[in-house]
């Protein structure tokens, strides 16, 4: 499928395993329960360039700790997470867990330590079962595979209800390229870096620096915008590898082709991000939040994901109740400058449907029944225009529900 | 009844009207439905010397925008409160409604219209029934009484399941002064100023700077501390008036008995605080936490204030789970500096029950039964201690439960 306006191509099934020369796994240690897929390998041969973007929670795990040591060398041969147990708040022992799965996996795929990311998410505060762990390590070696991927995608998921994967090609320099990633969400889901764990693979050529600053930059406007329950994790963590295997010239900020590979890339993020926040714990609706007409994209962005992150905007969304006073007062209370005088506000179903309900600061008389059709919609987009700058930017989110309560009022995440 | 370890005393049945010298009305004029109060009038006839917090939501409503501007001048004789309608992004119409009410209520107490401040809570976006509050004014005027506290703190309420008030005694230069206020929660809760209505009436003497100040330092400590939901609205207000019928030495900041009425102030403000946190919409349980051992105080509100406000942590206390990995999280991702390694973390009833779950950074083994014991309790309480300094503060919220859900998912407020 050719996506329209765009010179990338969607693969087919694509998965984290597209791009030459990457190999994955998902396997079942125990450490969920009901035989789910609990560990995931990403492997390639030739050593990758390598990017990481990291939780900025103070209380950050054991496996971010070291994730964040081992990027900084920039390049990387595998990816080794843990669903189920998050390993954060486990102190000295957690730290000593997180290293000897990373030697174990160097040491069963023959490689350095030091080309070993690691990764966990789950239950926080109780120690990692590694006895679980280290025995499924081997197996997750042995079972790498070009048709790993999907398997990989499952093994990081906790209260997730479907994988996220997602494959896009390029032609660069006459070469076929792939980006490809998986994600994982579905609560403790906000804004701050990264909120939830995402692993891209690319054959890409490409500068370290430029695949750092480049990784950073798109996951501001990407992972950073969706906000699922306002709470920003521990262990979230964007790791993206390019083992150069498509043979393009190098990419970097002077490369002509540089837009159509960012747009890809961009695209591959925004893919996975707004599979996070449909997936967003007890969402029964994905809501979006488009902002324009503000100063800064900064300014953008806060006002964006005030709007899709106020309990009040979601429950709303939730009862299909057109209640846009309570979308304005998040506007107010994001702290971002605008003229109230100058806003504009519309609702959408994202499709035709379109309805404008305040214009000026003010309220609009509007078909009310044409509201409410758009809000029955599984998606809603809410359009919020200032009249103060020209900066845009757009937030993911979800509704906030009974089945919320539910999961988190009784489950031990 | 004395309050131990204080030099205040609770009056029974206290009320907005226990000051000397204030009179108050609640009355119906059919803006909410089921004949509730919703129209409520302060008024001494002594001018009182008047202090006032506000919103800090861009979106403004009208007569928050006035009310500032009236409180410049740090006197007043009178206080008019609708609910039902916030008269919020109601544009030019709705500065002019504001202005009609203010200047009706001034001509009907004879008074002038710079002598009254006004303030509304309700649905936003819809124009104010003028018809009814205008034909109301003369009825709240005429039943301005001793015995109209009550009715005036019913008057204020929405989403409000109880009214909440509160009156204390204190000796002054050897006469007896009274302090008592009236609040209104119960959604779009959250710090930023006010984000509720308070009402303070005092029959002391005291300067209008000291007034203005103390107002704003307790305002910090208290009505902003208190979360329910993460919205601060458009309307929030807290409005102080003190008429001086009591004859002390004018209290300011060299006064000998200072620290007893700042202590006495604060109580006030703290009760009608915790009042709104505990009547939060859809509330089942009152969450207070207790942050220790931080930097500055401002840090110690924030880590307190975004453990409260943390829906994930709501939830669990809803679940009545020790999720105490939660509690922690969201304090890594307040944005306060603090050492994992020296953090503490205690769950406890209030009373005698008492957990300590973390000690420097690590999780302990501990009696599960007793703290499924505390959670059961309708009370809990977070203490964190970080030993980084020596601030520390308390924050009061509420879990999140079903009934929030329902609440906000299908009521227009």
């Amino acid at each position: 499928m050719k996506n329209s306006n765009t010179s990338f191509k969607i693969v087919d099934n694509g998965s984290i395993t597209s791009p030459k020369g990457f190999l994955a796994s998902g396997i079942c240690t125990g450490v969920k329960e009901n035989e789910q897929l609990d560990l995931a390998l990403i492997y390639c041969k030739k050593k990758a360039v390598a990017a990481g973007v990291f939780t900025q929670n103070n209380a950050m795990a054991a496996p971010v700790i070291i994730s964040k040591e081992i990027l900084k060398r920039q390049s990387l041969k595998a990816i080794i997470i843990n669903s189920g147990n998050a390993n954060a708040c486990t102190g000295k022992r957690g730290m000593e867990d997180a290293e000897t799965i990373q030697k174990t996996t160097a040491a069963f795929l023959d490689i350095d330590s030091t080309e070993v990311a690691i990764a966990s998410t789950g239950v926080i505060g109780v120690p990692l079962p590694m006895d679980n762990i280290i025995e499924g390590i081997p197996e997750a070696a042995k079972q790498l595979s070009k048709k790993g991927g999907k398997a990989a995608a499952q093994g990081i998921m906790t209260t997730d209800t479907i994988n996220k994967e997602i494959a896009v090609e390029i032609e660069l320099d006459g070469k076929i390229a792939t980006i490809a990633g998986i994600a994982k969400g579905s609560g403790m889901i906000h804004p701050n870096m990264a909120t939830m764990l995402g692993f891209i693979t690319t054959d890409i050529v490409i500068s370290p620096s430029y695949f750092q600053a480049i990784l950073r930059e798109i996951t501001e406007g990407t992972f950073n915008m969706v906000t699922v329950d306002g709470d920003t994790s521990t262990n979230d963590s964007v790791i993206a590898m390019a083992n150069g295997e498509s043979g393009n010239r190098e990419m970097n900020e002077n490369h002509p082709q540089k837009d159509m590979f960012v747009q890809a890339l961009q695209y591959v993020c925004e893919y996975l991000a707004k599979s996070i926040a449909k997936d967003g714990e007890g969402a029964s609706k994905f809501i979006e939040v488009e902002a324009h007409g503000f100063i800064t994209v900064s300014d953008a962005r806060k006002a964006a994901k005030t709007i899709a992150g106020s309990n009040l905007v979601k429950t709303a969304i939730f009862g299909e109740d057109g209640n846009w006073g309570r979308m304005i007062c998040s506007l107010g209370y994001s702290g971002v400058p605008f003229d109230m005088e100058g806003v504009k506000l519309n609702l959408s179903d994202g499709q035709e449907k379109n309805v404008k309900v305040l214009e000026n600061g003010l309220p609009l008389e509007y078909d009310e029944e044409l509201v409410t059709t758009i809000l029955k919609n599984q998606s809603v987009r809410i359009i919020v225009e200032a009249n103060n700058g020209s900066s845009s930017a757009t937030a993911w989110g979800c509704d906030l529900t009974y089945d919320y309560i539910k999961i988190n009022g009784s489950y031990r995440s």
